[in-house]
């Protein structure tokens, strides 16, 4: 097929979909630091994970040495009602352009949770359903984990209980709703239903909540509670696993056609789409087989690999969580309540976190109201409207493809399309009414939150 | 490929995407009645017809002679962005059900326009762009066919105004705002803008508005602006040929595995998804060369085709349109205030209006909380959630699974999904709250209705 001319959309047969995912950190040479228990500061063991997340998912967590990890049947059966996701040659955005390089993108917005995070949230359940468990608990931000969760959860006749970001569930009520029609439970969070969420509403009254807020609720709640256990949309390792699918579609359809990329780029909050979305070219890398530009973006307001530390940190607000090694803004971090663009954890991925460290990736940040600008460049040309998460990657996608027209190099870049704004509008109308601004936290704000670091002598 | 296990999903390459589209009225021995002048009741000509519409889709509603209508180059690149569409085998619901009936749907929401009137809206674009205006004008009433238009227009760079009618553009502010992002200008009808939406406001002060309302200021805007013309988005001649890529599309992918489908189910409003849907199988009926059951589903609270009568009518409620052979319920009907489920123009297509009077095809009308429950049921089953408009189709394949069921017969079943339902969520949240009833027009209300149609003798 090397020579046929690309079509707009590669689709791969149902056979040629990954069987295993590939697993990243069984071709590092320095590992990720391991997750350490918050009170003897020794990594955590399989049993004491085993309180808060699904056996089998632990040892997916822990399990640095296997490449490939087989995706089971069922899961394989969930992935073909909306995978192979096509791979978009950008034909119209390079026209538009007038650039020479070559824009591809991996667009996992095609299905009802709107984005890529269904890819782990079916293995998580399954797994959950396999051990016999009533039902899961997870915190969701934007909303995408929580619909892509609940969308899993009824699929295998879990129950689920989602612990959303009270900003979000005031403001986005139609995402609650999707979450309501798959079956859900949705908590507006803090709550008063938990212990963490009345300590947080008595000494922030009138708060609107954060990520870290809602994932402490939302493990208080599986821990206490029989047959429950709780699951994560992104940072983990597990999830970067079964993120890979992403990447492994990725390259089997550039593959087809010939193509090497010669820059990936994906976004980055936590981790889960990039780390995905890379997996099988780092590993090339890893191994010495091959080399790729692979460039993270972020929000300016929540830049936690550009301006961040690299350092073990809580998880979490309540610091119920093991704590991880990672780029972070300290666990206090919240980005200015103007920032509409998602990406706002304060920390990063383990594993991104250790291959940033060792200079195997870039990372990038860009202001909202130019990723704004991008996303909607991207929709009138495109025809799809952007999620503003996926919209980073957009940004920085046009600004090397201008840098091609510049230089007039063919390059070839690949970026990723997480998924799609249609409950965003919000902070699309924000943006054309030309009410959208950017506020980047100063030295002064990031010294603050990292003071609350946890003391690791 | 006779024998190969069908995929979840059949997707074409983009090589066997049709090149021409297709016009039943050429297979029709008693073709469709003409449209008429409403002052002369004599056939508009196409004279008459092009101050209102673009030259070239003037001779597209006339030509009921010409089977095949190549589709331009520059169309089928557009189509290439979102199509081919996928035709997918329902496995899951299958398996829910526990039918032996095999079910395969034609889904068209995977574009930013979450539904299928982009195959038309993109042609009326060009055909408007070739023809050197400056814009159109539209009426727009779930927002599926405005937001189409915009991306269309968006692409050719032509201006686009949408009027949207009021209980719409206030309820569904998001939808609002995707036209925006393309670029769009989106009054809510009836407006002040316009005579007709003054004289409608005077006469029924803090009226909702209606599709019949929307269309008249929509023309009038049309006709009184330089370089402007209206576009339509269903009902029309040209729109079912547009919208036969669905089914040319459809038959190809079951020629390709061999499948020949006993019925084919589409939902109906007025008429532009089930006509493009059915295109290429009413054309093998017509010909003599197969035979289906044809199914069109209309909402209780709609019911043209069971309740309507086949006569000449008005397309708006001012009038100001030519006259109509249709199965219609008078242009003055508006469903019931708590219909949330779409499809609600009082009329029908006059090209299905014939085929359904010649007894080539059947139609049933559902009530919306039993099509919300088939939403909801198909949404948890098959992983996407559906628009109340395609549920229509959805309730009623259901309902025919469940019959094979009974029987044990293995029949094989075809229906249109034609878009999501992102954007109606106000709609599901009644559902999920028991809020949702059910209004049926009494036969005194149709008769109310009825009482205004032309004059004709």
């Amino acid at each position: 097929m090397k020579n046929e001319k690309i079509p707009y959309k590669i689709y791969l047969q149902e056979s040629e979909m990954p069987k295993s995912w590939y697993n990243m950190r069984a071709d590092m040479k320095k590992k990720p630091a391991p997750l350490l228990n918050p009170g003897t500061k020794e990594p955590m063991k399989a049993e004491e994970l085993s309180a808060v997340f699904c056996d089998e998912l632990v040892a997916q967590e822990l399990d640095d040495t296997t490449p490939y990890i087989e995706i089971p049947e069922e899961i394989r059966g969930f992935y073909k009602m909306y995978r192979p996701s096509p791979l978009v040659r950008a034909y119209c955005l390079e026209e538009k352009l007038g650039t020479p390089a070559k824009i591809y993108y991996k667009f996992e917005g095609n299905n009802t949770s709107g984005s890529h995070k269904l890819n782990s949230a079916i293995a998580q359940a399954y797994y959950a359903k396999k051990q016999g468990l009533k039902g899961v608990t997870t915190e969701t931000g934007a909303g995408q984990w929580g619909t892509a969760l609940s969308m899993a959860c009824s699929y295998f006749g879990l129950d689920c209980k989602v612990f959303m970001v009270k900003c979000s569930y005031e403001q986005k009520p139609f995402r609650r709703e999707v979450m309501r029609t798959y079956g859900a439970t949705v908590t507006p969070s803090p709550s008063e239903t938990t212990n963490i969420g009345k300590k947080i509403l008595a000494e922030h009254p009138g708060t609107t909540g954060s990520l870290g807020c809602a994932i402490s609720e939302a493990v208080e709640v599986a821990v206490g509670s029989e047959g429950y256990r709780y699951v994560l949309g992104s940072v983990l390792n597990q999830v970067l696993l079964h993120q890979s699918v992403i990447g492994l579609e990725t390259k089997t359809a550039l593959d087809k056609y010939g193509i090497k990329p010669d820059m990936i780029i994906g976004c980055a909050g936590g981790g889960s789409n990039l780390g995905g979305l890379i997996a099988p070219f780092m590993g090339e890398k890893l191994r010495g087989e091959a080399d790729y530009r692979i460039i993270a973006v972020e929000p300016a307001s929540c830049p936690s690999f550009t301006r961040g530390i690299y350092a073990y940190d809580f998880c979490d607000t309540g610091m119920v969580c093991p704590l991880a090694k990672m780029y972070t803004l300290g666990s206090d971090f919240i980005p200015s309540a103007n920032h509409a663009g998602g990406l706002r954890y304060h920390g990063m991925s383990s594993t991104l976190s250790e291959l940033y460290d060792q200079k195997l990736m870039e990372a990038v940040s860009v202001k909202q109201t130019d990723v704004f600008e991008a996303a909607e460049y991207f929709a009138r040309v495109e025809g799809i409207l952007p999620a503003p998460e996926s919209s980073h990657a957009i940004r920085v996608a046009i600004d090397e493809a201008l840098k091609c027209k510049a230089t007039g190099e063919e390059k070839t870049i690949v970026f990723g399309l997480t998924g799609t704004g249609y409950f965003d509008m919000v902070a699309y109308e924000k943006f054309h009414d030309g009410e959208m601004s950017d506020t980047i936290p100063t030295d002064e704000d990031l010294a603050v939150a990292r003071a609350k670091l946890p003391n690791m002598d």
